[in-house]
C-alpha cells in the first residue's frame, strides 16, 4: 500500500484507507523520526549522565504511541498550524511518558524495560529519579512554547493523575479486598490519563469545538484503559522475553491487577485461602528504617506463580480480562463517531484493535 | 518595634527601618500565614497518603525564605497587583522546594529533616518519589494560572538546574579532584537556582525593568551561594539536633563540600594520604545491580570523622567556607544598589546578613 499520506503528510487523502496496523506506523514514520529529532534535540543537559541515562531510554525502541496518537487527533481535528506544534507537543508527551517510566522503575526496582537493563539498573535509582525529574522539566518546557494555558493545564494535569495513579496502587498492594472500581480506577489514572492528555491536547492545538475535546478525551481514557488492562492480562500470559518483561511481575510486587482481582471474586473459599497466602506477604508502603525501598519481601516464588496461573486457566481469568480491554475498546472507537469517517479515523480505530490484540 | 507594613502591607513606609531578622519575619507574618493557608489549601490529592507525606514536610517548620524573598522583592519591585499573585507564586516556589527535599531526602538515604523523621522514613521511599513528583505537578499548575510565559520558564529553568545540580554533585562524589568551581557550580545549581527565581519572578511579576529583574536574578544566585556554602560548613561545626541533622553527614555521602575541598586544597601529602583514604571508599554512581541504592557503603567512622574535623581546624577550612561564604554575601548586597534604598532593600540585606550568621 502506498502510505496515504506520504510526502505530503498535512494534506492528507481522506479517501485512503488503512486495513492494517502496520500501515498507519508506516505513513506515520517521517512525522514520528521528526518527533525523535526533537527529543534527541531537547535532551541537552550540561551534565553528561543525564543525557545518557535519558537517551538510554528514550532510544531504546518506544512504539512512540502517544505521540502517533497525538499526530493522528491533530489531522482528525483538522490542524492547520505548523507541523512543528504538533512535534513539540508529542515530544513532551513522550518525555512525561519517558520521566513516569523511569521513576516506575525504581518504585518497582525494575531489571528489565522493553529488553534492555533499565537505567536505575545501570546508573543506579539516584540517577533514575534525577532523570526522571529532568525529563518532566524539559516537557514542561516545551509546552510552555505554545503559549496555550488549556493545554499546559491539561498536561500538567496528567502528570499529576499519573502520580496519584501509582500512589494509590501502592496503597492497595496485597490488598485483597479490591474491587474492580479500584483496579479500573488505579488503571484509569496512571496510564489512561497520559493517553487521554495526548488525544485532547491535539484538538486542543487544533482549535477543535469542546464536543470534539470532550470527545477525544474520552476516547484516550478508554484506549488507555483498555491497553493497560490488556498489558496486566499478558503479565500472566506473556513468555519472558516476548514483551521485554518477565511473567508475574505484578504478582511479585503486590499488584492486584484485573485478572487476579477477577480469580480472588470467583475462586471458592479454599482457593481463596490459597491465593490469599500467596498475594498476602507483607506491605511495602508504611516504609519502616528500610524506607520500603524493596520489593522482595513480598516476592511470589515460581511455585506460588503456577499454583496462580492454574487458578486463572481454571476460572478464566485472564480472558475475562481481555473481555474487559475489549469492552473498552468498543467505547473508545464508539467515541470516534463524533468526527466523520476518514483514513485518520480508521486508523484511530486500528490502533484501539492493535491495543488489545497485540502479542496473543 | 511596630512592623512597618502591619494592617498595611501593600503600602509599605520607605522610611520604615529594620534592625534585625526577627523584625522581617515579624513584619511578613501575615503574609507568610497566607502563603501557608494556600499551600495546606493546594495540596488536595485524592490519594490520602499523598497529602499526609505532603503536609508532614510543608508543615515541618521550613522558614519560608524563599516565599519570603519573594514578597520582599515584589515589595521592592512596587508590585501593584493583586496580593493573590504573589502568594500564588510565593507557593510554588515553596512547592519545588519541598518537591526537591522530599527527592533529596531519597537520594540521600536521610533519616533526619528539620528535627522531624524524614517522609521517606515514615512512609518509604516510594511515597517520597511519588510525592516529590505531584508536589512539582502542583507548582506549575500554581504558575500557569498567572498565565505569564516568563514566569513559568524561569520557574521551570531553575527545577532543572536543581536537578542538573544534584546530578553534578554525584557524579563528583568521592572524586579528590574536584575544584572550587566544582563546587560552586554545584551549588549555584541545586540551591541558588531556586532562590534567584523567587526573586526574578516577584521582579517578572511586578513588571520591573530588565536591569532590576537583572539585579534581582544576580542578588538571589549570591545569597542562594552563600546559604549553601555556610549550610556545607555547619556540617561541620554543628552540634547534632542544632539544625536538626547530624555532624559530618556530607562526608558520610562522599559529598566534597568547600571546607573539605580547602582542606585538600591546602593539606600537606601526608594529611592528603589521611584525607584521600577517608573520602576515597568506593562510588555510588555508576550503580550496579543494588541500583546504587545504599550511600552506607563510603560511609565514614567517627574515627575518620575526627580526624577531618582535627585537620579542618588545623588549617581553618570551615573559616575559609565562612568568609567565602561573607564574599557572596556581600555581591548580593552590592546588586541591591540598583534599588533605591528602602525599608525592603534594609530587609533583603538583613536576609542576606542572616543566611551567612545563622547558628554560629
Amino acid at each position: 500500500m502506498t502510505p496515504p499520506f506520504v510526502n505530503s503528510p498535512r494534506l492528507a487523502l481522506p479517501t485512503a484507507t488503512f486495513t492494517h496496523i502496520v500501515q498507519v506506523w508506516d505513513a506515520y514514520r517521517e512525522e514520528l523520526r521528526a518527533v525523535d529529532r526533537h527529543i534527541a534535540s531537547a535532551v541537552d543537559s550540561r551534565v553528561p549522565v543525564i543525557n545518557l541515562a535519558a537517551g538510554h531510554l528514550l532510544q531504546s525502541g518506544g512504539k512512540r504511541l502517544r505521540p502517533l496518537l497525538l499526530l493522528l487527533a491533530a489531522r482528525l481535528c483538522n490542524h492547520r498550524g505548523p507541523l512543528e506544534d504538533e512535534i513539540i507537543l508529542a515530544s513532551a508527551v513522550e518525555f512525561v511518558h519517558a520521566a513516569a517510566l523511569l521513576h516506575d522503575d525504581v518504585l518497582d526496582d525494575a531489571a528489565l524495560r522493553r529488553g534492555h537493563e533499565t537505567a536505575r539498573l545501570l546508573w543506579g535509582n539516584k540517577a533514575s529519579i534525577l532523570v526522571g525529574d529532568y525529563l518532566y522539566t524539559r516537557a514542561i518546557d516545551q509546552v510552555i512554547r505554545l503559549g496555550n494555558m488549556e493545554i499546559e493545564s491539561t498536561l500538567v494535569h496528567a502528570c499529576r493523575e499519573m502520580v496519584e495513579g501509582e500512589m494509590l496502587q501502592f496503597s492497595l498492594h496485597h490488598n485483597t479486598h479490591i474491587t474492580e472500581n479500584d483496579c479500573l480506577t488505579v488503571i484509569d489514572n496512571k496510564t489512561a490519563s497520559l493517553m487521554s492528555a495526548a488525544c485532547a491536547l491535539a484538538a486542543m492545538l487544533s482549535g477543535a469545538p469542546p464536543t470534539q475535546i470532550a470527545a477525544l478525551t474520552r476516547f484516550g481514557r478508554c484506549l488507555g484503559v483498555a491497553f493497560q488492562v490488556a498489558d496486566d492480562a499478558l503479565d500472566y500470559l506473556a513468555q519472558p522475553g516476548k514483551l521485554g518483561k518477565t511473567i508475574g511481575k505484578d504478582l511479585c510486587e503486590g499488584k492486584i491487577t484485573l485478572p487476579l482481582f477477577h480469580l480472588l471474586s470467583v475462586c471458592d473459599p479454599e482457593e481463596r485461602t490459597v491465593v490469599e497466602r500467596i498475594i498476602g506477604h507483607g506491605g511495602e508502603l508504611g516504609g519502616g528504617q528500610n524506607g520500603g525501598q524493596n520489593g522482595e519481601q513480598g516476592c511470589a516464588t515460581a511455585q506460588d506463580l503456577g499454583a496462580i496461573i492454574r487458578l486463572m486457566e481454571r476460572h478464566h481469568s485472564v480472558s475475562y480480562a481481555i473481555d474487559r480491554s475489549r469492552h473498552f475498546i468498543s467505547l473508545a472507537v464508539e467515541e470516534l463517531r463524533a468526527f466523520p469517517p476518514s483514513a485518520h479515523r480508521e486508523a484511530l480505530e486500528l490502533i484501539a484493535e492493535y491495543v488489545v490484540s497485540r502479542d496473543h
